[in-house]
């Protein structure tokens, strides 16, 4: 069936361009169902663009809070589909240029995608792209209607388009009206203890003893910060003791992360 | 007389212009009776403007949820008539334009549409012609300026048009005043659970008994969206199953509609 | 006397300019006291202007519902005077232009009624002169500058000028301090059953037992609604009545007629 | 003494300039005490910067409603001076140019003034030369920063200036800190109905038995109205009645009078 | 002693630069205690600067009621230092310029200061050079962020700066952040009944026993309003009368005197 | 171990740039347990960037009262570290620069920054940086979104970076967003009575009888000010006497330093 393993095609990942592998520095993990659910289903998304007749252009967003890992399960649905065009529309390569030319690039990775029989467009970071700010608010009214247009409209005959948002802001999304342009929104949620569990398993960083006490501390931790507090534990209280600790020759001292993760939480 | 059966009218749609078929992309099923009330008094309207000695310009304005068929109904308007000059003024059509050009664009619609003894001049999706978002709220108001002038000003001597607007957001409309620059307002509505099993009816993907509750959970639905969890469901839990339904062969199973249903009201 | 019979002026209107006919297109019918009223002390005005050495700068504002006469009121003086520099300044001849342009082109109407002894400047629909939205508010502070001096600024030596100004937004205008420049301002009304009465009788598109129920439906309307309500009833429920129904071979149907004022009313 | 009567002045200033006499248009009626006395006291201030080595710089501003005479005391102390430089700054001159522009003409005023031993500077309606408006309220930043600046600067050494403000938005300017930069405030007010009945005398329009009621419902209202509404009066109901009236021939008829006085007052 | 008697030198002033000197028209006289010690406080400061080694950049603020004297204060520290580069930084000589350009001609003082070993700059008004208004607030936030570096901003080795600033607008400086960028703010005061005592006693414009009724009656006015009222007073209510006063001959009429106060107070 | 003594390395300082030295004038004296346990903590993250094979990029704020040594904290650790790319970002070198040219020089330190193995790169004052201020507030939300962008992206493969980041109003950078792009954030306090104490001790310009009471009144001042008051005590009341003090040949008067105590608090 179409949604063979997760398991098989992340190997194949590497075979995918550069900009989407970025996302996924450590690789993937398996960080429990909640995220295992929306990979499957935003999956099954692109499969219907696919063989569909009514549908050329589907839009799904992936919100929750930073570090949870939407981009990486974007930049994994576009790796995983085997649709030809894939590109990701992210701030990162559009620093310090000017509202129009934004919105122009924006509208060149579509058109492109035009021309495509298939094709997935993720736009990463939506509040990035839209310049947000909380105060005011303020954000480029200039983009945000541009992705209104695009996100309607319908892509010459004979093409499609997967669209996959990602954003950290979806209260700020809604409130001017871009949730409702997309069809299907998930929600990619923090680890809970025994997600949290399951990826300081795979890792061994901790002694078995320890293990329960650590996760439990996690709960609640978005995947990314769950990786940074575990790098600041490894150093040690003195520094130098992270090889020792990811080679698996020495344990964490959970005292230590203790203290580590008092930093992370905003001391 | 004059309003012959919306039924023969239809299938000659075919011979328009492309854009204004783009607006009814699956074509036109019946969504009940206030769709049909609706077409009836605006092709009575495309009528008055053509008989009439006192009204060379009337403008008449279609308001109602997204995907509820307004863009829809007001290209099939287009194409019922038989007026030579047909126009739609979409943002699709305009992406990244300054607000001046913009209005360079609408206007110059408009002074085409002048130089026809008869003519209908669509506004599509007008919030979106503004560049409105609901915060601030922010708009051009170059852009509306330019609309509540063109919606009063006569056409020239001997010369009738017909204005059909498009909106989602009537109330912000009316906040600005457009609204009243309208003659006519209809309610454009989601379809209620009989109008929603009238068109199960004729897609045929639901199994006799279990019509009536996949009707029941559509209940206030807009046709765009009844339309995309069809889609959806019908690919089926594991994907793969969609061409099975639309030939008939399978009919989609209940319970995973209703998973389908949860993604699209906002999971 | 000065004020000779409104009725014998009228037809004379058709030797004047375009633009105030423009104004007029339905020609102009008996509306009820009030009209009557506000036209004799507006022309005494122009009189005023005419004879006096002390007051060679008037301005007069008319402020009414939309749609009430204002701006054929307006039109009907200048062409009932007899002054040689008769001008309306209206947004329909400025669509697109810049706020400056804008004022150049007020500024140079001025200037050019400055040349000639008496003038008579329209200035129509003052808020749309400055580009007045209600969300905010916004306007053209550049435009209601160049109002409020032009509107105190005196002609040159032995040069007169009466302006007149129209708009159904008098208390924003009251709000910016416009108001206050103008010496006089009356109130144009919409039409009580009695003026809708004689209107229709002057019409003859009922019976005469229908009459008066559709006056009373009409209360309070203002004389532009009346005439689209009238032409729309026209039509008949299937289209294809008004010929007959001018022709005064058939009359309107009450309850048809019911129906369309439902519409008019916002459906 | 210097403050020779004001009497003996007025008929001088026929020879003086013609911006400063088209603010006196109907002559200098004499307006009731308040209305001498700051005219006195601010021609003892024009007396002050000629003979104090202390004061280089003085300014004096008058505030009041609308049409209460400002700009006629000012141009009259201008006049009356023996000044060699008096100049009146108004919008009226500065129509349509940008903020800056007006800027340089103040500047350009005050560095001509600097040059003359002697100076007066009118800054005449200073809300309209701020383009103030109360909605927001909006101003010229530009503009009021210049003032605040040029009302501190001292004239190079050997040199005197009077500026004269005068406005009718004077708590506006109080909240831009503009009243703090004159050293000194007159409030120009309305006539009061003994004030009134002397420049009805003056006028001799109405009979003897009428002219205290005339004067008692002339109350309260800035010397502009009264003559606004004294020449509309004068025309009679008919029109026509001007001359005879202004002539002597006949007087105003009280009734008409208060019809009259009604549509002022704001119909 | 580093502080040699404020008295001696006064007279050396009149060798400095002119901009210092016009900054005090009148001289200098006696304003009472904390006026004196004030300038003590701050001619510490540049001691300080001068010997120390730690502190190479000292900024110190004089707030104070318009009129209270905090330029002429500053001019006196200026003028009083024996540093190289004494320069002042005020709106003045900045009228009219852009944002951009002011704080280029700001800066470029203190690059000039840079080059000096020792170096006063004396930033005048500076409500005014951010073009500050108390509606909205208004202020160029441009020159606000440059005035923030510069305060802050450690000259090159060797060299010291004393930075004074003045402003009457205090609580605004404190709301943007530019209080707590100077190290130390001085009140600079209105004077009380004895300190106007002792300044009326050193102009002899009074009789004895008027003296200290006209005190009291000055009680809590800054400096720069005493002088002007005296010299309204000094005219006399004819006018005509100041070179009698100040030439001693005759002496200012106490009831005259509290008229003229009247109209200062903001009649 | 990698955090040998700081002692040891302080000395070594200088042989670093100058713009990291310039931000420690008066050189490092022990300012307490706190301040020392942040620069450890800072400095084990500069091991964690260089030894970790998961963390090329991490971001560590340092946040606290103004003048409590948070730029002489990140200068020292960039000193310290033994990175071969170092680099302060500071408002100070880009006086007058637009936004988009700040924007420009920002993103060009951390390409730099990109090219070199290890790197660290100090943000100082970043609320500066953002040309931020208070009312409005204020702030370039183009530098805000270009510093959002560069504290997430990744650097290339293989390279590393540590960005310290400064400020004093850590509210308004949580307001906009940018605390959370820190991974984490430490307070750098005020000094207490205890840490005042040993600073005075090394600095012996009390007597040993008063170096309790000084102390005790200096609790809770950053350690900017209290360089400051002990320089302004050090000139004695009449100045002239700050040789003497620093030298050692004199001691400060207690009575004298409250003095000065109450110019520093806001007199
Ligand atoms: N399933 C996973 N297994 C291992 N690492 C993961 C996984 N998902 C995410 N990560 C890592 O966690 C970090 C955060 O993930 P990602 O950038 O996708 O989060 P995000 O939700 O997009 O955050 P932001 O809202 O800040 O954009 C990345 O470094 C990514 O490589
Ligand atoms: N009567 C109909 N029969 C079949 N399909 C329809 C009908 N009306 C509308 N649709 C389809 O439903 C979708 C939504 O219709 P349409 O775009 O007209 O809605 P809308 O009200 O204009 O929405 P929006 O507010 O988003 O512009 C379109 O794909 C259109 O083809
Ligand atoms: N007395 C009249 N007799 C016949 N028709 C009239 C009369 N007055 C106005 N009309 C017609 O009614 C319509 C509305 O009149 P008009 O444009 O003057 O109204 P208005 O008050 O200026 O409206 P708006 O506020 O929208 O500008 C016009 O078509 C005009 O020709
Ligand atoms: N003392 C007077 N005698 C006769 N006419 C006067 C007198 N004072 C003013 N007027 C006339 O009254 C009118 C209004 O006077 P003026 O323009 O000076 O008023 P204003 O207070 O400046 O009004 P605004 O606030 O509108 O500028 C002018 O036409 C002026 O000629
Ligand atoms: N000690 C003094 N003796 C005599 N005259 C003084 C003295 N101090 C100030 N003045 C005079 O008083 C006037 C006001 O002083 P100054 O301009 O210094 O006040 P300021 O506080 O700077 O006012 P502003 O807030 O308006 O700038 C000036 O004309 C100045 O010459
Ligand atoms: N440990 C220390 N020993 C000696 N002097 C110090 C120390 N820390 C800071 N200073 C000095 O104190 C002053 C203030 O320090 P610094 O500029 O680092 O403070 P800051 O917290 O960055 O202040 P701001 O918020 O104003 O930028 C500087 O002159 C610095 O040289
Ligand atoms: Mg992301
Ligand atoms: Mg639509
Ligand atoms: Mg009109
Ligand atoms: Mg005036
Ligand atoms: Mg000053
Ligand atoms: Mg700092």
């Amino acid at each position: 069936d179409f949604l063979n393993a997760l398991q098989e095609i992340i190997p194949a990942f590497g075979a995918s361009t550069d900009d989407l592998e970025r996302c996924r520095l450590y690789g993937i993990v398996d960080c429990g169902g909640q995220h295992k659910h929306i990979y499957k289903r935003t999956m099954l998304l692109a499969e219907q663009v696919k063989v569909s007749k009514g549908s050329p252009l589907v839009a799904c967003l992936l919100e929750g809070p930073s570090g949870s890992g939407k981009s990486a399960m974007a930049a994994s649905v576009g790796i995983g589909s085997d649709f030809p065009y894939v590109k990701i529309i992210s701030a990162e390569s559009m620093i310090g240029l000017s509202e129009s030319s934004k919105c122009a690039k924006i509208v060149k990775v579509f058109e492109d995608a035009y021309k495509s029989p298939l094709s997935i467009v993720i736009l990463d970071d939506i509040e990035r792209l839209l310049e947000y700010v909380a105060i005011g608010p303020r954000f480029s009214n200039l983009i945000s209607q541009t992705l209104l247009v695009l996100l309607k409209r319908l892509p010459p005959k004979g093409k499609k388009i997967l669209v996959i948002g990602t954003t950290s802001e979806v209260s700020f999304l809604d409130s001017i009206g871009i949730c409702d342009a997309f069809s299907v929104t998930y929600h990619v949620p923090t680890l809970k203890t025994e997600d949290a569990k399951k990826v300081l398993q795979q890792l061994r960083v901790f002694s078995e003893e320890d293990i329960d006490a650590a996760a439990e501390a996690l709960n609640d931790m978005p995947i990314k910060k769950i990786y940074m507090v575990i790098e600041m534990a490894a150093q040690g209280e003195q520094g130098g003791g992270a090889e020792a600790v990811f080679s698996g020759k020495e344990k964490i001292k959970i005292s230590h992360f203790y203290d580590c993760l008092q930093d992370i939480v905003r001391y």
